[in-house]
């Protein structure tokens, strides 16, 4: 179990997360934003993930597909403001099956005994845009993709 | 006098501007996104705008510095998300003297009987950030930034 925390206060546009990762900083971060490791963790357990773009580096754009089991696929995309190495990512967000409705989301990485402090803050343009985010089920394929990226940059230190 | 509305509700973080333009939509947008207008409006009325870097398309990226009679710059930049002629566009901003602060901006262009209703959301990573932002007199360097755009339009329509 880890100590996932996903903060969403009424009335407010933003979602806040916390979530230790047992592994130094350098290596979540790399496992955060070399394409070769992004399609692994990104997205829910049950789907496959395709990068299609990820230019991780200020104004650089990502593109990522989620491909279900029953053949539907979702796709995601957005750009890069900032990628400060080891500790830092600052990228917009939107799902492409609802157009024009764009989140920022910034990344936060810090080293403590070896193991990583990560804090994320995702601002939407709205409250509903918000609220519609949560109700969308997010917190569980979040808490399934941080398991992995834990996973994954564990294997990588 | 125009008919400007910025909108900050106590504990948000987003700042909601609203402005009527008496100019068509399409001039209002290539005002707002050609290299050679973006100086002429863009910020106080007692700086120099200097376009450092104006690629307005997605995963562009924008810097202007803005040089005051005293001899001090400041200098802003950010990441275009969207350019949707002549319609909208989304793109980050980040102050250089409070670096890691980032905000995001949503610009919306309606098109009314010849004149363009405007609407923009700027939304912070935090209160405190959008509170800090409306601190700094953005209000009056917006009034003006936005009495110019229209000025220009005008002219180009």
């Amino acid at each position: 179990m880890s100590d996932l925390t996903v903060t969403v206060e009424p009335g407010r546009q933003d979602i806040v997360i916390t979530r230790t990762f047992d592994a130094p900083r350098d290596v979540v971060f790399r496992a955060m934003t070399e394409p070769e490791h992004l399609a692994r963790w990104w997205g829910l357990d049950e789907t496959d993930t395709v990068v299609d773009r990820a230019e991780v580096r200020p104004g650089g754009t990502w593109r990522f597909v989620e491909k279900a089991a029953d053949g539907e696929e979702y796709a995601f995309h957005g750009v890069f403001h900032d990628v400060v190495a080891p500790e830092r990512i600052v990228q917009t967000f939107e799902f492409e099956g609802m157009p024009g409705h764009v989140a920022m989301d910034t990344h936060m990485l810090e080293e403590k005994d070896g193991r990583t402090l990560y804090r994320a803050i995702s601002v939407f343009q709205t409250v509903e845009d918000r609220d519609g985010m949560v109700s969308s089920g997010m917190e569980e394929g979040l808490a399934q993709s941080l398991d992995a990226l834990e996973g994954l940059a564990r294997g990588l230190a």
